[in-house]
C-alpha cells in the first residue's frame, strides 16, 4: 500500500498530461527508469501473484521490459518479451497476434518464438500501461495460442477511464494495476482507491 | 570469474550461430531473459565499475534494456534507454546520433531527451552485444553531446573478431566485456581469456 501511494505521488509530481489523454512518465517508468523504485513495484507485483504458480512473465517491447524485468527478478522466474513487427514473416515457429495502436493509429504484429511459451507454463503478463487494452489482449492471445495458463496481468498504471481493464476483467482474467487513474486533465489526476 | 565461466557455458549450450556471424542467445539474453542470471551479470558489472562514480546507465532499446536494468539495479542508479527512430523529429530537446546497422543494412537514429543526461552525470554505457561498435559509438556520441563524463562501457558479449571493441578502446574509453568471442563457426565458439 505504501508503494501504491509512492507511485501515485510520483505520477502527480513527474507525470505530464498531453492532448489525447496521453500521460508521460518518461522520468521514471518509460525512457528514464528509476530502477530502485521499479524493483519495489516488482516486489508489489510478486506479492499479489505469489500464490498463482507463475512460471514465466510475458511483456512486449520496449517500454514493458523494465517493469516486467523487475517483477521477474522479485519472483525469480524468467521473462519473455514479444517483439513488434511490421514484417510478414509467417514462420510456424512464431506465435503472432495483431494489435491496433490508438496512439499511433496503426496496426502492428506482436510475435514470440513458440519455444518460449509452452503448455506447461503459467504466465503472468506485465505491462507499463493499460488503456484500451489492445496490447494486453494481443499478449493474452499469444498465451492462449501456446495453450499455456494465464495467471493474470499486472500493470503499472491503468487509465481507469478507458475500457480496457473492464473488458479484460469481464473475460474472467485477473488484472492488478498498481495505480488506477480515474480522471486526468492538464492540471489534475485523480486516482481510484 | 565464476560468472564469466557460467556465461561462456550458457553461450556454448544455448547459443546458435547463423550465417553472417550472427550469434543468437534468445533463450537467456535477448527474447527470453534469464532474469536471475542477468542480475548476476549486473553484479559483475557493478563490481567492475564500483570506483568510477557512475551516476546513470545508458543503453539502447530493446535488447539492451534487460542487462542495463540489471546493472542499474545492482549499482542503485537510474538507467536511460535511447530510442530508435526513423522519424525526422529535429526537436532541440533531443540528443540524436545516426547508427548504421550491419545486420539490417540500414541507418537509424538513436535519440534521448536532453533532460535525462546532464553535464554533471558520469555515464556507464551498457549493451548486450558489441561487434562493429556502431551502436556503442552512437551512444558515446549522445553522452558527449550532453557534455557528460563517460565512465566506460559494459558489454555482455563482445565479438572480439570484429573491430568495434579495439576501435573504442583506442579512443581511450574503457570497455569491459563479460564474454569475448575470439572465433565462431557453426560448431565451435572460442573465447578470449
Amino acid at each position: 500500500m505504501i508503494l501504491i501511494l509512492e507511485l501515485e505521488a510520483k505520477i502527480l509530481k513527474e507525470g505530464q498530461v498531453f492532448p489525447g489523454e496521453i500521460l508521460k512518465v518518461g522520468s521514471f517508468l518509460n525512457q528514464q527508469i528509476d530502477v530502485d523504485f521499479l524493483m519495489k513495484m516488482g516486489a508489489e507485483i510478486a506479492g499479489l501473484y505469489k500464490d498463482s504458480g507463475v512460471t514465466k512473465i510475458l511483456t512486449v517491447e520496449a517500454s514493458g521490459i523494465a517493469v516486467a524485468f523487475a517483477a521477474a527478478a522479485q519472483m525469480h522466474v524468467p521473462m519473455v518479451f514479444a517483439k513488434k513487427h511490421q514484417s510478414l514473416n509467417l514462420s510456424p515457429d512464431l506465435l503472432r497476434s495483431s494489435v491496433f495502436s490508438f496512439t499511433h493509429k496503426t496496426t502492428y504484429d506482436i510475435v514470440v518464438s513458440r519455444e518460449y511459451i509452452s503448455p506447461e507454463d503459467t504466465i503472468l503478463i506485465v505491462d507499463d500501461f493499460l488503456a484500451k487494452g489492445n496490447a494486453l489482449i494481443g499478449l493474452i492471445d499469444l498465451v492462449e495460442q501456446a495453450g499455456a495458463k494465464i495467471a493474470g496481468a499486472a500493470i503499472a498504471i491503468e487509465k481507469g477511464f478507458q475500457d480496457g481493464g473492464d473488458l479484460i476483467r469481464n473475460r474472467g482474467i485477473r488484472v492488478e494495476s498498481l495505480a488506477v487513474i480515474d480522471s486526468m486533465t492538464d492540471d489534475t489526476i485523480t486516482f481510484r482507491h
